[in-house]
């Protein structure tokens, strides 16, 4: 599977990789733009917009005049950070994990005060409701239920394909989400859909309830993601 | 209970609190340096600080010779995200929660296999490991595992104090936190910890397993933070 991501972002990562590889320590000096731009044949503007993203992110630390040197903070290894924002899709295939979506209803409907709220939704404004369960075989991963502005998804719900991407649905119609808030829990399935859907007995669940907003903060998603529990963790750096 | 943090860090928060207030929307230009300056009578290089950071998160975009812009993303509101760095003393404070602590035990003691490896241990170091539980009345709320190497706490651990916060325990000696690198799970308290400790019943717990580190680098904790889940929701924004 191709990394789609912007290129600065694959740049970035593929750098802390190296980095991480070669033992780098805090006050490292990193190689230059041009050392970089050579190593993986990419153009400089990339390569200076990798290096801010890890700037902003306190990896990297850069002097006027002296150059670009790791962090302390940069030298500590954090893989995936949940900073990134990923669609569950994204994430399975980066994770490596091979799976199936399921859809478990999908229904046109009247929205939920939570999603009113979340989506800033006008007066009597619909939504399409998605439930669905992502399975590695027999493996329950994640149960989903993604609430969309009905105006950003054209015609009757029933002649959509639900088993793909969320994301690229969204973005074909010209409402990519890019960036969102997120709330992370650690909860329990809820009784009605442990019990419907017979995923009892998988102990705890890592609930994520995420607003995403396209690049010009339209709220286009907002998407509830009980994650099980013994399949994933989620790394940050906090400073 | 006065606010401890650094300057620019609180006057990060209180302006994104006033632009939420006022009903900022993406695009909408900030206040300028200096009337942010004598709203809250602070020194210009505190408020650059902390617009700094709030363009470091992607909150605030500047633009040369513009100004500087509320983002779409900093139009969603976070709260408390848990990309900030802060120990559960200062977390239960700033949610208002009041709390006790209670040691549980303390020793010192050869290093598990996962200390060795997240805080970098020579051959035969020692560390202190320090069982504590967090509640509120009756109501436990943080089970925790913090893990220090011992040249960190000069002394016989039995004359130190250990109900007050860790974080100020080691600056004190020198060894500040100043950020960490963090794992979240959701998961059950273990067996043994729960029948010990009488902490059955409370459903699932979010572990944050975090190595701390000093301005200089120097990793001088290992804390497992086991948090209830119908007590504690964690914030982030992604993008």
């Amino acid at each position: 599977m191709p990394d789609k991501r912007p290129l600065p972002s694959i740049v970035r990562d593929q750098l802390m990789d190296l980095l991480r590889a070669q033992g780098f320590k805090p006050g490292d000096r990193l190689p230059s733009e041009a050392e970089i731009s050579r190593l993986w044949d990419v153009g400089r503007s990339s390569v200076r917009e990798a290096l801010k993203l890890l700037e902003q992110e306190g990896l990297v630390q850069a002097e006027r005049g002296r150059g670009r040197f790791l962090s302390s903070l940069g030298s500590l290894s954090v893989d995936r950070p949940i900073t990134r924002f990923e669609s569950a899709t994204q994430m399975l295939a980066s994770l490596g994990r091979s799976s199936r979506t399921m859809v478990l209803s999908v229904t046109e409907t009247d929205p939920s005060p939570e999603a009113v709220e979340a989506l800033g939704l006008a007066e009597g404004e619909r939504v399409v409701r998605l439930e669905r369960l992502r399975s590695d075989g027999d493996d329950p991963l994640i149960y989903s239920v993604d609430t969309i502005p009905a105006f950003c998804i054209p015609g009757p719900v029933r002649h959509v394909d639900w088993t793909g991407s969320l994301t690229e649905l969204l973005a074909i119609q010209g409402h990519l989400p890019v960036s969102s808030a997120a709330r992370l829990q650690a909860v329990e399935l809820p009784e009605q859909v442990r019990t419907q859907y017979h995923l009892d007995g998988f102990g705890p669940w890592l609930l994520i309830t995420e607003t995403a907003i396209t690049t010009t903060g339209r709220r286009v998603l907002l998407a509830e993601d009980y994650h099980r529990g013994d399949a994933f963790t989620f790394n940050v750096l906090r400073r």
